[in-house]
């Protein structure tokens, strides 16, 4: 049976430890399923059709990856997709706890969905998805933190502010 | 002297890990107060009204708990009804280290009432209130999370919603 | 192309947290190479051949899973039994800091094999063999810690002391 | 060439913790510039102008320290006033997660800017700018925690609400 | 019926902040035990005789605290003696860690006794038994980390040696 | 005055990390003394001798580095030279919670000996004297690690065993 994993986030915009951690997640899987959470309580800075777009021409060279987009409860959205896998990236230490309990819950809520967790490139460690907001907030450098095209994508969203 | 411990929270709403936590914890002291808090910044899904009655009906059975609730800080109230305990549930490193620093501070504020920490059963270390209210928003299984009565609260909440 | 996969460790003995998490890798893997890791620097209460023997009898049910032992550089190991997965538990933030360590310095060996790491079930989060070889040592009860066939060899291997 | 540090936060207010990590610090550089950041999304209890002052009345008499304000990032700040040095308090494992990331970033984007890490005094590690505000809005004792200056200015503030 | 705890270690020696939290024990217990653990592995440096005289030297005068030992699991002992809690003292995060699987653990073994956990005061945050060990091997100061009749002893020790 | 700086360790062998490290607190510091500890209660791999010599042979180029060694508590040693600052490198939460204890204890010894913690560069995060030890006893490729210098003492050390 092939093996279909999600991989799901805000996405705010895509950054390299994202990209680096779709390109290891789809050395093992068949079908990977990069899905965006409409949900968050937090006002995106991009839009659901902008998130969607930019990660698409990220990704876009890496077969088998498929961007889709879910609401509600991430094991409802695992179910309904059929994947067994649900891919986490860890970076650090709180991170690691906050996915552990969620990784419990979604057990709880899903046995036959298995979390696995995965570690970005080294270089990547430090970059979020937040702290990139912050830095192209104030005309800081992108480069080594995401793709030009999200550099580009988020230097216009800020000079339209 | 009786020991009187009091055991805080929001309890928005009491989970099966506070549930449990209360029963521990009534094995060893005298009286424990349940004490709601009702000064959170944030805004509670539950009322205090509701959330005093929800902690009344499951844990109705433990005697020697009392119900009650608070607004300020937490050690003029614990010296206010002669308590000589704060009971803590940790679950997780991330806890550990905001309980240890409040845990200092109360010290500091009144240095004769203790805190102690317990740890849930481990069926319910992955349990927290917030999680809790993200399942049932989205309709998912609350079996194994809180009450049956608090199950039925939670649907009734968002149904109306 | 078929996962193959390792989950490499000393299994000294094999505990139903290792039990566990075969289960779930073999899951969504192909292969599962259970690697059993000679060159450790303690002193085992197992040999080799008896912690080989208990994996086998406690995980003989599992399609797909295999039980070997390597000497040397897991990543070596690994490269030559064609593995891309080295499969790794996690219990607790102590194992995260000195997982994520081996794993980068695992990744900057061999970059084309892929650390994942994975949660046990949450009955056997506190389940270790260092632990479990404590207990068996001054006769504490075996029953949800280990199989049946592992704590009948560690109540022997302690009577024959 | 003389050392150039900053030291930078919101200080709302300062604290004892932020004073004894000014005198530690002082001491082997040539200059501390104690940086009030303006750019914070949050609403302070204090404006910039009585932030400073309370900086300025309570580390008046550590020579060679400068009180200033900055908006944007701090590598910019950093480097427009020839700063060397970043330094940074730790007190919990949590805040170093947090720090160890942004230094990772900071570094990133300014390398020959070096961010260091110091401990406060043992009395001081459970006190933050938000618990004091926390405290002095119940009224509760404010001893030991901040600077009588700053202790009348929390009490006025409140007061006043 | 009476509270028992049992506060269990290797006491090597008996440290300020071993002494702190057996005084603030003390305070809502109705006996504690001081349970000296003679089956380690370790070394130690003083015999069991003499770390047993150590602590009723120092904690003589708290009233209702017995000093005692015992060999083999700790469970075993508490319920040897109608221990209804185990007292532990939480310093940082590592210790938690592993004291939150030696009381899941614990709690397997023996479900009706407790485990709680206190924070030691502030001033003994950093003392431990093997640090003061290495700053008496050479002739560091022992004052705030031990009490007077315990660096005697550690200073007896290390001129015999 | 002039800033003079320990920085301590076994460096058993020095990796790419720690000369990392003397680079980046040499840019602040008008002395660096890098102190080799001899007190060590673990066999080294390398003797005093060797561990100096490959010190001397990497960070040769470094101005105002000394390489020396010592004996007992740090602390004693660092006012011996007069040293100010104590400089320890941070790659993780586990090395932070112990670090955090020893700075604590330093303090206590000597309070006007101030530490002051750095983080190595992301590319040797991963990277420890032991871990290094273990890839070359193996013949692992030392690239990225350590020094050309230090990747042949390793071979020529374990040849010879």
């Amino acid at each position: 049976m092939p093996t279909i994993a999600v991989y799901a986030g805000s996405f705010d915009p895509i950054t390299l430890g994202h990209e680096d951690l779709v390109r290891r997640a789809r050395a093992f899987v068949d079908t990977l399923i990069v899905a965006v959470a409409t949900n968050s309580s937090k006002q995106p800075l991009f839009t659901l059709e902008e998130r969607t777009q930019l990660i698409r021409r990220t990704v876009a060279d890496a077969e088998g990856v498929r961007v889709e987009h879910f609401n509600g409860l991430l094991m409802d959205y695992a179910r309904s997709v059929n994947a067994s896998l649900i891919i986490r990236g860890l970076r650090a230490v709180s991170d690691f706890e906050y996915e552990f309990q969620i990784a419990m819950m979604n057990r709880h809520l899903a046995p036959r969905v298995e979390t696995i967790f995965m570690i970005p490139s080294v270089e990547t460690t430090f970059v979020s998805s937040s702290i990139v907001r912050e830095v192209a907030k104030y005309g800081g450098d992108l480069t080594g933190l995401v793709a030009p095209v999200v550099a580009d994508a988020l230097r216009e969203k800020f000079a339209s502010r």
